[in-house]
């Protein structure tokens, strides 16, 4: 039996159905193009199936958590209690992904990846705990190279229980007080964009809080001296633990022919550090939304994408993909349901017949 | 027995009710404004509602239909036959609004408001229509004043018998080949715009198609000379039938205190001259999406409003209403549903303790 990892080849998308399903949206009842980012996604959603009638079954939305040692730094404006307080708050059904999902039917899972505290066992909790929190990165890499490969292959685990359930779409999302920081400096590295330029305001920091933050990923980065060659390298020394099992999920989910929907600025750093590993994962990728933390537009461009939302959200959770969820389903919803010009018995444009 | 009309005034929302839903709103789970829009749109609603708990009840979608005799001219690459032909499509559920208003599950119905053929009864359509089409408004009147009256009086009524089956919010949406010619023609004159930069592709002209379509909106208007200081009789030189209808539908939804999900360029032409009659209705108006037809942009600026959606549609129907719905809902959602800070026992922000 091969064991599938991180480093397992992602497949490419079947471009060959692109003409077919191209005809078939182009022969619906409306003018050619009209329904915009959604004929995007059907034709995207439907080359990933290889299908004509693509389906989305059992959309599942995975948040990992996991604290952070950078935060002794006074990088966030929040106490690292509070991680650990989300997922409290995720287990009882009363944070923001929780009304989302309910709203739109996503099973919910929880990964703990790595807080700092210890949680009993829960219907949605999945305990694959690293360490409690990583080390601080300024002066030391957040985890070994041996955790953060253990990160990667708990992610792919993860992901493949959810695709065995019946999962064909999945949503990423996590929760980590202190994990713009990381996120961050993965995007400054990855995308190659001067430190300064990776940072926001994260949960809230006024502009002395954004300048602090600043000088210390300034410093850490001095200390790392770190390129984009080798993109596990750089997860372990400035990733966290959530970061890295997202990593691997997305890699898994890809590998399994799953539509992802991408939250935002952490969940794509995530997806830098998997796309720098395999490429072809862009392939399987539906941006979810533009958030408000600064970085996450110069991300979206770096990687030539084009979001569903851009509704000021900067909540992380995985909030931005359960809210684009619906728009999916609709692009899969027209190409199923939506009558032809022939079936209906409509006219199409003088100058086209 | 007082009967309302389009000229019965619309009450101001109850800001009086907005400080203690921004307080509820602060104390949810979650950083200081981190669900953007969303927390616009959850205050927006509860003063619509003038309640701390809002409950959006029977979304329901009104699609207008009608014909346009300056389709004589050129104007669109369909022929007219469509507009009928869309409407038994709508009324088979084959069209897109149908597919997305399933999804939701909104109420969807549609009105003759003046197509030029005869409908049999069906339960979803609603016979109220004025004449087989407008005449063609490049050397006269679209409508006379008695039948713009007429258009926005059984607007009223409409609107009212969803509300009597328990419906709070409402989208509106259209059909009509050649209502880009009016639309455009009522924002040029409404929003004091030079008509080129109110006409758009509509439903697919080429460049040489577009040049036309604006020297012929520009002869109609050096033929009229009208300014926007009588909304409604600008409204019956160049509106349609579907347009005045739907004018009247948004003034009587906003008297009963609803929330109106505004769709593409005709619907928000419509609500140009709504909000021209009485100002205080756009208090009410959540904007669904910024459609690709050009115009439409300038127009939602005009009005200084920013859009849900951003998703190149130019179907109109009313699909971008419904396609925002389930954002509206995740407002209201939030609001009702997330734990506060003191309930799910988070700790707020350092500097905010």
């Amino acid at each position: 039996m091969t064991m599938m990892t991180y480093d397992t080849p992602i497949d490419a998308i079947n471009t060959d159905i692109a003409a077919d399903l191209q005809h078939v949206i182009n022969n619906k009842t409306k003018p050619l193009g009209a329904l915009g980012t959604l004929e995007t996604i059907a034709l995207q959603v439907g080359q990933i199936q290889n299908t004509l009638t693509p389906l989305l079954n059992r959309p599942a939305m995975l948040v990992f958590a996991g604290d952070h040692g950078i935060v002794e730094e006074g990088v966030s404006p929040y106490p690292q209690a509070v991680t650990a307080q989300m997922v409290m708050n995720f287990l009882a059904g009363g944070a923001a992904i929780n009304v989302f999902a309910r709203q739109h039917n996503m099973a919910l899972r929880v990964i703990d990846s790595g807080v700092n505290a210890e949680f009993q066992a829960a219907e949605q909790l999945t305990h694959a705990k690293i360490a409690r929190g990583t080390n601080n990165f300024l002066h030391g890499t957040a985890m070994t190279l041996a955790q953060c490969e253990q990160a990667l292959t708990a992610g792919v685990e993860i992901v493949y229980q959810e695709l065995d359930a019946g999962s064909n779409v999945i949503g990423f999302g996590e929760m980590g007080i202190g994990n713009t920081s990381s996120a961050s400096c993965l995007m400054s590295i990855l995308c190659d964009i001067a430190i300064g330029d990776c940072v926001g305001r994260g949960t809230g920091l006024d502009d002395a809080g954004v300048q602090h933050k600043v000088a210390i990923l300034e410093k850490a980065l001095e200390y790392h001296q770190l390129d984009n060659s080798n993109p596990i390298e750089v997860l372990a020394a400035l990733g966290g633990f959530e970061i890295a099992m997202m990593v691997g999920a997305m890699i898994g989910a890809a590998q399994r022919k799953c539509v992802l929907l991408i939250d935002g600025f952490i969940a794509t750093s995530a997806l830098l550090v998997a796309a720098k590993i395999q490429p072809t994962i862009l392939q399987y990728c539906i941006f979810s939304h533009c958030s408000d933390e600064a970085g996450h537009r110069l991300m979206l461009n770096h990687l030539h994408v084009k979001p569903l939302l851009n509704l000021g959200l900067r909540l992380g959770e995985g909030t931005g993909a359960v809210l684009a969820y619906p728009l999916v389903q609709s692009a899969v919803n027209f190409l199923n349901e939506m009558a032809s010009f022939a079936e209906a018995g409509v006219s199409e444009q003088l100058n086209a017949s």
